[in-house]
């Protein structure tokens, strides 16, 4: 199965459908890319208009409602990369992942939060999805996301 | 109007003199060139010897004193740029921006923040400004800033 | 004397042992390598399997503390960079770093702790250590730990 159908399946299970478009703020661009190096900007799990998951981890967001969001921002940015690249094969590899988390007072799994976001980009992209990585957890995040996620990735 | 004048009269509107000092730490380098990558450490929104937006988005600052030091941070970057490189005509793009946003509890406006640094890089460099950018919300900045820049970019 | 020599003695005062393995989570890697460029993951201050730093700074953690824990991160990027090059000879530099600070309401030294961590690379590896560098203070950190550090670096 090619990497775009993989993407495809596993968009729809999360409920995010790949051909739609991808509303993004208009100040700054989703993909910046550089030679072969690609940037993709902070991604919250927006499906369509909606956050769909929002408040702190650990508070009004449960660890599962938090990972889910964690792969559908990670869906997002490979949606992004397929778009700018026409499909992911044409993609080397993901470079560097950084998972914000919105944390509760006392919340200390961002490793599991983010682990959902990493292991949707190995079941999409096989080796070339594993990356280096940095979780943290913050205070808040754009419109009162659950979860965000930026990376790095190289063109093939 | 060169990017230089462009720059010196954006800082002026903001009360910064891009000729002055740029006072900043000593255990790290301000801005690090690696072949024409450029490494702009984080800029907390400093005059002289003075942080000019303190406290919290949200609470201690309203959203307008926080555009303001997200702008004032940017021009930070900037100036350093133009230090490194003589003048910015010397600048390829700016590559990817990250925005800390100190914000209170339940402000979920750092892209608005975030906004006014990306639109101050537009004005300046145009087409070169734009980026890939991520804007999060985090409890703390150093000195009690209530906003924190970093920026990857390229020369020419 | 080395940078190996000098990383180890430096570890050996903070209580790690460069030699010892380094547990590493499985859903991503511990440094990604694409050509010269080198990505460390974000590091908490884990001696064995135990987080030494935990708690926010200026409440469970004081400065000192917070500090310790920024050399033991930064040791472990070291580590990890000497696994993966054999010896930290063949590294041309650290690139860049960003220091997140789990920060009690009020700490705003994060740059103070950060420090730790920037002498400590200089120490060891000298010019090579110098970076551009971005510290910021988060509500959480990943078990509880009061810092984790995040570098990019290249290779000679």
């Amino acid at each position: 199965m090619s990497r775009d159908e993989k993407l495809r399946l596993a968009a729809q299970s999360l409920g995010f459908d790949i051909e739609a478009e991808i509303r993004i703020g208009g100040h700054y661009l989703p993909v910046l890319r550089d030679g072969d190096w690609l940037f993709v900007s902070g991604q919250v799990p927006r499906i369509g208009e909606m956050v769909v998951a929002t408040g702190a981890a650990g508070a009004e967001a449960s660890i599962e409602q938090a990972r889910r969001g964690a792969a559908i921002s990670a869906v997002r940015c490979l949606a992004l990369l397929r778009k700018e690249l026409g499909t992911l094969e044409q993609l080397a590899r993901i470079v560097r992942l950084t998972v914000f988390v919105r944390s509760a007072d006392g919340f200390g799994q961002q490793s599991e939060v983010a682990d959902a976001a990493s292991d949707l980009l190995v079941a999409v992209l096989g080796e070339a999805g594993l990356h280096a990585r940095t979780s943290v957890g913050v205070a808040q995040l754009p419109k009162g996301a659950t979860v965000e996620i930026e990376l790095q990735a190289k063109a093939a």
